[in-house]
């Protein structure tokens, strides 16, 4: 029997602002990825997207970013390794309040945007995120793509990882993703992203850019909360798996 | 044998800013209430003030405050009483990922400013502070003053309560502070204050701003970390319970 | 030949976040009140907001709030006289480098949500806006209601009122705002709304909720920009008021 | 008769919080970067800098920087153009309120920090910032290094450039600062700073760090205002330059 845990970045509101449709498409997820409070959401939304995922039966996990809630996070800060580790430790804290508050479980920690790009490629700031994580909970799991600086700094710590797949991005045969840069990085077929996604799962394969077969390995896949097509391939890649007699869970 | 807890707010530095002196003021202190990035600190503050208050053996508190920091939380905001609990657990979990993360307990909450003296006359806020508090960890202590509508809510929901007294501040015949905007609200003459403190705890009496002998009862002094004379008091005091015999701890 | 002015808050979006349909219902107005980051609002939508309005010939309006991004300036905080003079000076000052780059005027001032409930009330913090409004630029423009404490100071300091009206709100016999915790506070029939707008600009009265009729005078009328039926509602008035010969425009 | 600007950074408290010795530093300067609200500063802070600068007839100008108040503005942020140009608009319009509403000029512009930095390299970044400058007021002098892609940008614009040489930094041959992580690059004792600064001004040469003699051209030299030796340096540079008949102004 095949499995996989479908995760998606949900609690991106601030204030008077909405953003992504977190009640529509949390019943296509077994992982949520609620942001923290530094690039997007505030404590209302938080408490009230716990209370959703709680709701739902969705693995609570924290989303921390950059301090930048004008730039939602997505422009690279130069923090130093010792600031990144006390503002993932701040934002994991402030989300495990309320887990604890609703009495669920905040079971694993994936961090967003730039800060994730940026660790991905920076062992410093991989292991910096790593030793906070372990020191909040041995038991968070991380979330970082195969091969990632994350995924070392993580295994070396004694950090559980789950490998992480995007299902609308191409990958190079060394098995990073295709820098958005670069021509064809984007899957925008859904069919065909789906089928990755199934191929990925059933056989640890999956074609690169260049045409390659290569090998791996996913525990989770990522998909997006906003865009005009989000709920629509939510739904599309929930019934897929189903079908194919996948389980969607952790 | 009498005892009585100190306490203090610390970390109230905020990226290149620093404010009172933390390490000279400790060693007279045995509680910390550390300011948890809202009205003011920020993670890395956080982090070094969890170390130091843990090198000194200082119990440590919460100390969450409105979200104005350019108003260091002094200012009274009209927020509904789920932004004031989803506020409070937010930084008390902000700062509970420091106290973890070096293996030492968060054992008080207590509110700053406009959100304590708020919720000094508030029921309803002072209920959500509680509840907030309560949830997060039903063992900490909430720091408010005797008659105290925090004081009646912690206890209606089964919160343990630190009576809290002010060295510097005049009591009415009721108990209850002296307004700040009313003459003679502070004490100004150290040695007047402090023998006010030895009679609190030792006899459990004070005399109120009319000159009337009253009832009060003290768990905790609260005395204040920055201004010219912080550090000198804060020496006094404790060197004048020492010297009554009056153990300063929890 | 009648005419009356429009005005509706715009540019109320803030990083990744949207609000309100700006480019929709622009077409619709006369004078737009810009937000300038405080309680709404960053550098590029002030830049693209200007812009907009610019594209349009719509008269531009700095529309300072509270530093409370968190609750969109909507809750009232107890700064100083001072503290709103300096906030109000900083948001014009910087909405106007905006108009300035794209070579367009900034015609006037309208305080925003809690802001501009306190002022309405305040005869301080009115004058306080009122000051910074005239030190920027003596020919700005106040919008503010009738016999508000802030159409009283303008007058006193100078400065000119656009006496504004609510077309969804009702009215006290003392030509005051009925509030909104008050049943029948709010005009919901889109119909009676506009019929009483055209009363008011052609006969300079309305039915207050008592159902007596007072005079009122209106030089803009507040529309609003967010909720489902702003738009609706914002091309119905104007295409009755063109209807009526009445001319939109200041 | 030889002349010199000497420049400072004001204005960089925040709130409760107080950063340098404004009032004890300005007598020895003859112009003020004010920092406005991004990096440091809030508009009390803006308002009370612009009266300082008033009285002792120091030119005024805007510091913008990065919004990053948490890192001070000294940290990296990749931002677009777009941002940038529209981050320095805002602020450079926040500061203008403050001086016309006292009736003072704004005469310059010195970016911040990392903003600064990275600015002096990045030719698009340069650009931007010249260009919201110029579109603010022409007449706006730009605080820059000599031969940095801030000069060229704005001489390429038509913005006037002030060279800005610094007091305690070395020199490369090609006239570029020494980069702070190499050995030599801060001159720590007073006096051979001074005659390094009264040397550039005088025949506009100093000896760079591989001890070649080079050309180099000072409109204005900075001085710091932090730092336990800032304020007697700046009455040692003060009075040496006096001493020599170098007139400090602009």
């Amino acid at each position: 029997m095949f499995q996989i845990d479908i995760n998606c970045d949900l609690g991106e509101g601030f204030g008077a602002y909405r953003l992504g449709a977190d009640e529509q498409i949390i019943p296509y997820l077994s992982s949520a990825n609620i942001a923290c409070g530094y690039h997007a959401s505030d404590p209302l939304v938080m408490m009230e997207t716990v209370r959703l995922a709680k709701k739902h039966g969705v693995h609570i996990g924290a989303h921390p970013g950059f301090p930048d809630l004008m730039g939602f996070g997505r422009r690279s800060m130069l923090v130093s390794a010792t600031e990144a580790k006390a503002y993932v430790l701040y934002q994991i804290g402030a989300l495990y309040a309320f887990c604890k508050s609703q009495a669920v479980p905040l079971s694993h920690v994936k961090p967003h945007g730039a800060l994730y790009n940026m660790a991905v490629k920076d062992a410093h700031l991989a292991q910096a995120i790593c030793e906070a994580i372990r020191e909040m909970d041995e038991n968070l799991v991380l979330f970082a793509p195969v091969g990632s600086e994350m995924q070392k700094a993580a295994e070396k710590i004694g950090l559980k990882v789950y490998r992480e797949v995007f299902a609308d991005r191409a990958y190079e045969e060394d098995g990073s993703l295709t820098p958005r840069s670069m021509e064809g990085a984007l899957i925008t077929d859904s069919e065909v992203a789906i089928k990755r996604v199934i191929r990925m799962v059933k056989e640890g394969k999956v074609l690169a850019r260049t045409g390659k077969d290569i090998t791996i390995q996913a525990d989770t896949v990522c998909i997006h909360g906003d865009g005009s097509h989000a709920l629509t391939f939510a739904k599309q890649i929930y019934e897929a798996l189903q079908k194919e007699g996948i389980q969607i869970t952790r």
